[in-house]
């Protein structure tokens, strides 16, 4: 981006040390007006100290955004997705790649809004969130500028960052001097860590990297039975108490935490081509997902199951890579939402020690017919005789193999 | 099957009340010779007195056939399975229905040693395994001739089958007079039950259900860290100690049983077009599932990766079905078995209490390189200006939708 | 079926002599009241001789049913499933396929108005069209009762076949009195030829086969040159001009019969498990399937394409198949419409001797960007340098795997 | 690339004007030697007149690379990918971007021979070429410098590089002093044009575009028939004449041009995100595409057909962009080649003005069972009761779905 192009610019602002010597570096080296955009995903922390530090840092009160999307996370990211049975490389919940393009939408929504020509984020050139903010950007608005500061200045060590810091007379908290052991990044739904000391993939990490979740052996020995109640594929209940998206999740994180839930230890592929390990904590999604399996389980055609399945890697892959806003994952949800009109019931759940047990799934759609599975008599509901036409016709053709020379599937 | 067209039939013979009234009811309906096979895949059960049931059934020696199938049934069944990471419907490790097309081969060579013209199983016929059992049998010998019982004769209910076998002096263990509580199949990789007290999917499964673990809750409060040594994909030894395939996966599950770990309770979808519930238990299998992917995770390219995860369903499917000495399973296990050829190297994981936890993976061929995604200074190996021209590449088109008014990837 | 279960039955009736030994037999086995419905799916025959003769066979007036289903069949079930550019085995336009659906449809109804516990159909018992008959009538009415008098009479023979016709007074056209040499079926999108003297893979068809279209070489030699209209990926207009789906299908296929467009002699697979030799004749569905890839070409987005692509042979499968009312195919089907939304615009086509040459296409949603492709100066538009980074990061998995030891993408 | 950094590199030269300008623009600006690579991969041109013009430009005699690649065009590369039937977009047999990574692989190999520490090449920044040449690259060494001219250099018009040619001694061709009306390029597969006179898309391409086909127009009024003999997978002769892999393409080649065969005007997605309009000529792959998919007819299981199917566009996708040297593509690869052990047999066709027409196919190992698809008595081979057990169990779950309230596949 050359300098003199940006006029007013929106960036992510979390109130932290990066982002105030970000926005400071977009005050000296752009010379255009900042508007600072910081919003409450459930990350734990106060949005008033970030307030301060913008107005501290000469921001003008009118350019400082702030906004609860606690709810429309949940509902119109989250929910979603989940839906989906979303698992990256078949373990990870996608915490952090499904809160960004949230991020970027309201961060352009800003800009149409104060007439910005530009945005600004905090990810470094190395990672999968860069892609994730500036894909959304660029399909939400095609010609708005972008700048990375990561990737564009010279503050390349902690020592030139605090440099630049002190020269700009931006507060330093005092355990900020040094540098962090891991970077982190944490929302509603999850928090990771990856960095520094977790880059061994042989070691495994310190007790101290876990923030969201007891561990397993900690967890106290005794069992939680709970229920959650799905609507349409989303949950909407938990022990018969009908919750908000945010609330309802809120209260599965509390619940996951305390019983041990939740931890996951994974070496992972970036879009941007190398490997990283992370170690994540989601203890309300992991109870999530596994109840909402059980509640698919007796709800879902088996062929609209399976064909969810063998799609749910490349939806998964999609939110990963950053495209949420792209047309792809708009067919994928549409065919994914389909499935989810009749997925409505309660699933108990027994939570212990890192354990997620499914005990029961019911509903008022179930497709689990007793009186068919029954190794009682089932009074006629299944013919066991029809099976024998089913299986000389699936085998035909195997059969027809067979006698070509071609015996057990030989090619 | 006309009674008068059977010569010689081999029986999939467990020693058990069922089979053995198959064995009887064959020689009686039929009028044909009966030859009895026995095979030792780990289920825990000596194979000298289904011997010497079948000598009293008056089966002569010659035509009693037992073997140890275990070795050859992790090797060249439990094994090419797990390289592909299969899990059914996104949770079942496929325990009973890897056993079947093994069961069936050797059927059929026995068969064809002994000029026997058809088979006999005692799988019912609202169940998978019919179908896996004459899939095979199919697929390996078009013309042979399949006896299910289940399907054909009239002793429908407990009493007559109790009735029948008194008929015929079949001995009755005292504690087989009454009806099993559920149904059971075991083998050296997992423990299945289901039926009769298990069919209703909001009811707990009763602890006398798990036969093979220890439940989380009464494992021993402590950790064992154990490693897994992996060669192209296959597992070859426990803390560092060189194991055979069967014996390997013995020592998995004494390790699972004891520490709470794979039992699986799940509402699935059968082949035949109903939903069952059953209550599984795969100790070793669980540990072996969640190491293998650790180890690919160093080891494998992110789309030889994703290829595979795509196609696991696909993969996982199609053993469920009983579609083992297909083409289509054959082509997609060459793929599998291809990107298999560098996972190589060691896992380390923490077992407690239902938990099976990844600690560490190592490498010899690991694609993991801590110089391109280190957070320190990498001196050049990764340019994070690369990063740009990738993003907006790879936006372009969402671009392109967009300035044609198609904002956030709509279609 | 047991002959005295049936009270009514409804028959799908073609009037032709199969289908009245069909009537005569129902009436004359299951002694039950047969009402018949007869379709104009464009067959291209009068509805009033089938009315006349069912008269004639005993059936009450007010249980004859006649029904013009053009539009609905192009409207509902050709249109959509060409937004799916279906082919199944990469070549067969379904035509076949595609109208049993709605015949089970209309059947089921009817049966619902007057009250009748069965249907019956005139398709074989090696073919697949009793399955796509049969699927829809029991996903549509689940306890309905099914006659499939192929799989059921001794009428196996024709000569058996005439004789009963002959005893109950059914007429017999002259030339129906010998076998035909193959049979077929018809409706607006295609006809089919299979059987008898096609069976032999290896003979090229004897010209008598083809019905509906003249072969390229006695099409004339000139060019015609067209434009087919869409709207949300429907053809809705012909040089300009608005037609109904109906009307322009017929339009369609009497510009390919003329120009010798849309014969196909393929052995393709069967559900139930067998290769089967058709030759079938698709005109204007030839001429319709290339003009879709065309407008969709300049109006669909690289990945929505590529998904759509990636999904469309398991959508032809399930039509082929008899899933059209499967919940797998409706959820297809909603990731397929959803991506229609711009498929809006013109395709211009030259139609010479069995050849469908596009020679343009436009849109007022375009994503074809001149500006962007250009050869010439694209001033700024595109950066070239972005290609390196873009080049660089979809290396770096390759670049890493060639450093640990696997060049070329080794595994 | 730093214009110091590179030693000697390795240059893809044809000998025309715009690879001798960077010949010698790589001489004056990287100051390194230049070893040019002219390789004859059936584009149509001789060899002779490169290596004059390499030696006039200066180019030391050892430093002159020419090789006839055919036969390793054609059977390394294009047959495994004519195995895989490949299609990019439903339509275009990928003869460029074939070709592309045995010229990389060429230019690496001789790299390393002369111990060159570059290689360059002449594709532009916008398109596929650079993208495929470099992954090539990369994949088979990975430390390896490119220098892609286009991208770098200044001589971005017409004018400049004639100046440049001019100046530096260059011979002109007349006819090239001026600008091609269009981009050509041409191998043993196909000749390719794209650019300037095509880029509008609703414009239909001049009939000179057209260089290596005869219109179906103009194509003689009368039909060859010829036989193509397959062996796994692999054409091996014509009409009963066996010939390598190359020399069979030529012939097909010729059989094509003179029928007007394999034509395709296409608006193709670019890997680097944008829509390109490219003329395509692939006469004898036409041919072979369609010869091939009808040998497999008769030969592939039918679930071998459909595994391969479905994964052909992702085949085709990564060929496309340039990722053959991919681990995935080689897994792929071995599931295709797995499918092709029996696909060995002869083919008849008809080419007449644009149309290929098949006519026959036979096989030793043929799946065709015509006593089993046979309309006349099968004596037993099909029992046509089968297909109702195999109806009524596919059809269960739609059962279960309709009686739980959900008709006709309703979700």
């Amino acid at each position: 981006m050359r300098v003199k192009d940006v006029k007013k610019v929106v960036l992510a602002y979390s109130g932290g040390l990066d982002t105030s010597v970000i926005l400071k570096w977009l005050q000296t080296t752009y010379r255009c007006e900042v508007v600072t955009f910081t919003a409450d995903l459930g990350q734990g922390e106060e949005l008033g100290p970030a307030r301060d530090k913008a107005l501290l840092l000469g921001i003008k009160p009118e350019n400082i955004f702030m906004d609860d999307l606690r709810e429309t996370f949940v509902r119109d990211f989250v929910f979603p997705m989940f839906r989906a049975n979303a698992l990256y490389e078949g373990m990870y919940l996608l915490g952090t790649s499904i809160a960004r393009p949230l991020i970027a939408q309201r961060q352009i929504e800003i800009a149409e809004q104060v007439g910005a020509d530009a945005v600004a984020h905090g990810a470094t050139g190395k990672g999968n969130d860069q892609v994730r903010f500036e894909l959304s950007y660029y399909a939400l608005k095609p010609d708005i500028k972008i700048i990375a500061p990561w990737r564009e200045w010279e503050l390349t060590s902690r020592t030139r960052l605090i440099e630049f810091a002190e020269a700009h007379q931006i507060p330093i908290a005092k355990d900020k001097r040094g540098e962090a052991p891991f970077s982190v990044d944490a929302n509603l739904l999850h928090s990771s860590s990856e960095g520094k000391i977790l880059e061994e993939p042989w070691d495994a990490p310190d007790e101290i990297v876990w923030q969201r979740t007891i561990a397993p052996m900690d967890a106290p020995d005794r069992v939680t039975e709970i229920t959650i109640e799905f609507e349409r594929g989303d949950a909407v209940g938990i022990n018969g108490e009908r919750l908000s998206p945010a609330a309802l999740l809120t209260k599965l994180n509390a619940l996951g935490k305390e019983n041990g839930i939740g931890r996951l230890d994974l070496v992972e592929n970036r879009f941007v081509g190398m490997k990283s390990r992370g170690c994540y904590e989601t203890p309300g999604g992991t109870i999530l997902y596994v109840a909402h399996r059980a509640m698919e389980s007796i709800t879902l055609d088996r062929e609209a199951a399976h064909l969810k399945d063998s799609l749910m890697p490349r939806y998964a892959e999609l939110i990963y890579n950053g495209f949420w806003f792209a047309p792809e994952r708009r067919m994928l949800q549409a065919l994914v939402d389909e499935s989810q009109k009749s997925v409505t019931g309660t699933v108990r759940l027994k939570l212990y020690k890192g354990n997620t047990i499914v005990t029961g799934r019911q509903s008022p759609h179930s497709l689990y017919s007793m009186k068919h599975v029954t190794f009682e008599d089932d009074q006629g509901a299944y013919d066991q005789f029809d099976a024998q036409g089913f299986i000389k016709l699936n085998a035909l053709r195997l059969r027809l193999g067979a006698m070509a020379g071609r015996r057990g599937g030989a090619l």
